[in-house]
């Protein structure tokens, strides 16, 4: 948490668009026909949400008047037609609070110190924010963000480290190899990849990498399913291992890096006072009005007689959760336009010319 | 009307979607994904709807994933993302009659004689077909199809006729000219454009063309109000004209073309016993179901809570709309399956090979 920006009034903003996925982009621009700029926060590093973590390269049918395209050519797409309203990211970073303010507006704080106020917000989270999946062991916990650690950023020294590096996937792999092949100065001075099996599932071209690496002596690997961890003087020395053949086992380690993936977490979602039906936000279908006035929620998070998790559905939900966050803010009901009429719609996308 | 087909059997069919619209291209679109074919019937000569009559050429901005397409392009696209569920369609034709039939279904009848036996009608027909704009004079609606037409077809025999064009917009003064370039063989004896004033809203090189032909005196222009008819012996004879110096004139004539362009007529839908508020269809917005069972409504022609008129509002209305009567001729809850994943719904496509 950077404690420093919690000192610092929080930064304006007309909405807060929880969630970069297809809908939640598609909602800045819905805002962005009514003249409202949005701030967009996600919990992955890049836009695209589901469609870019689960299908990115897997081809979509249905987008209408579109044949096919991958869910990174989606995202692409929508990213490019934002493009004139200039929304700011706020990118891997989860949305810890949404609080109204007795002036008005909320106040939308994330885990990484970043605090907005905002006029309206629109949860477009889907199943929700994707977050590392934990590996789980009694009194570990309490190591996250020092020798436990789910993600590895520029301030994770390795330098001179024993580094163990959980998991059997291509996250894990590619994590092990990028220790064992870091420039020397910061290269651990030993990297384990630990599975519980000797079998490991990545591309061809990693897999052959690894082997490589393991023939060299640069990465070891230490099979067994992780039970336990041994601590001294509160530090975490090493992981418990139960081996194939039923041995305990133990690791001796500095730093745990644990890559098993992401999964999505609604998490902190619900515990906003927002009406829930079995985990999906109750909306109104004709606003996209949460039970808080102010708050819309559109896509996958939401629930409402007949709804059906689409991305269509969704561009059509942000659509009419724009105007009726554009009608509540201004107090009144407002005119339908259409893009290919009218000079104000074509002014905001700045497309507008003489004669048009 | 065809006559004969009305006692034929009627075809049967899954579907009937009436209109050709963005809409109902993509009704037709998600019917395919749960299997059930469709047929498609417009009044216009080409699919397209309002977005090819009205806008073809124009630009959309707010079609989500694309950032601009004209109306003619969005329906190229939706009319190549059908492909794969071979929809027939039955254009430059009207419904006149939707029946529920006592051994369910609906039959469906076109003012051309077409008949269809339909398991579901889904209603896409926006403002309405687009019909010609009429020319009203008292007694002139009995010569309509006879020496009264507002379409120039194949059956139409213009060869030594005087020939008077009414109109003064583009379709006229193209109709004008057609008329007098005809090969000699059909060529009218006379042709006469006629409008209130002589100024013609055309494109310039039509405009020259006329001008051309004015000068050549292959093209007459006379200029007034029409305000009746002259009938002799059950023939229309002429048409009265004021001049705009208040005369009195009379144009003989054996043919009247009246080109005043096309105009949105919802016509007989209003007549089908369907609940409607303030001229929509009124519809379940979680099944986009009418007030009768079967047949169901989406895009412009409807009204429910909330309601825009936007075309990316009709993909999602499309969606339910296909969800729903597939579920009701099931008569079970359907899963929801996705293209990207789901082999059933590839193979519909064509898109299914072994590996996906």
């Amino acid at each position: 948490m950077n404690t420093a920006t919690s000192h610092l009034a929080p930064t304006a903003a007309d909405a807060v668009v929880i969630g970069a996925g297809p809908v939640g982009l598609f909602q800045v621009f819905q805002l962005g026909l009514h003249g409202l700029r949005a701030h967009v926060i996600d919990a992955l590093h890049h836009p695209g949400g589901q469609c870019a973590e689960l299908y990115g390269d897997k081809p979509i049918y249905d987008i209408p008047a579109i044949q096919v395209c991958t869910g990174n050519e989606l995202v692409q797409r929508l990213y490019a037609q934002i493009e004139p309203f200039a929304p700011t990211f706020h990118l891997d970073q989860q949305v810890n609070t949404v609080q109204a303010q007795p002036g008005g507006g909320f106040l939308v704080g994330t885990a990484q110190g970043t605090q907005l106020l905002a006029r309206t917000v629109f949860i477009a989270a889907g199943v929700g924010a994707f977050m590392p999946r934990a590996l789980k062991l009694p009194g570990l916990e309490a190591y996250e963000g020092g020798q436990l650690r789910y993600r590895v950023d520029e301030g994770t020294s390795l330098a001179g480290q024993r580094v163990v590096v959980h998991g059997g996937d291509e996250p894990a792999v590619q994590q092990a190899i990028a220790c064992a092949t870091a420039p020397e100065a910061q290269r651990p001075a030993r990297t384990t990849l630990q599975h519980r099996r000797d079998v490991f599932d990545a591309p061809p071209a990693l897999l052959e990498q690894l082997q490589t690496l393991r023939a060299a002596g640069r990465i070891e690997v230490a099979i067994g399913v992780a039970s336990g961890i041994v601590e001294e003087q509160g530090r975490l020395t090493a992981l418990e291992l139960t081996t194939p053949e039923g041995q305990p086992l133990r690791l001796p380690l500095d730093l745990l890096l644990v890559r098993l993936g992401l999964v999505p977490r609604l998490g902190p979602i619900t515990e906003w006072g927002l009406q829930l039906e079995r985990k999906q936000l109750v909306v109104d279908p004709a606003t996209f009005a949460t039970s808080t006035p102010g708050i819309h929620a559109v896509g996958d998070a939401i629930t409402y007689p007949g709804k059906r998790k689409l991305i269509l559905s969704g561009f059509h939900e942000a659509t009419l959760a724009a105007f009726a966050a554009a009608e509540w803010l201004a107090g009144h009901k407002l005119p339908l336009e259409y893009t290919t009429s009218s000079e104000r719609l074509q002014g905001l996308l700045g497309v507008w010319k003489p004669g048009n």
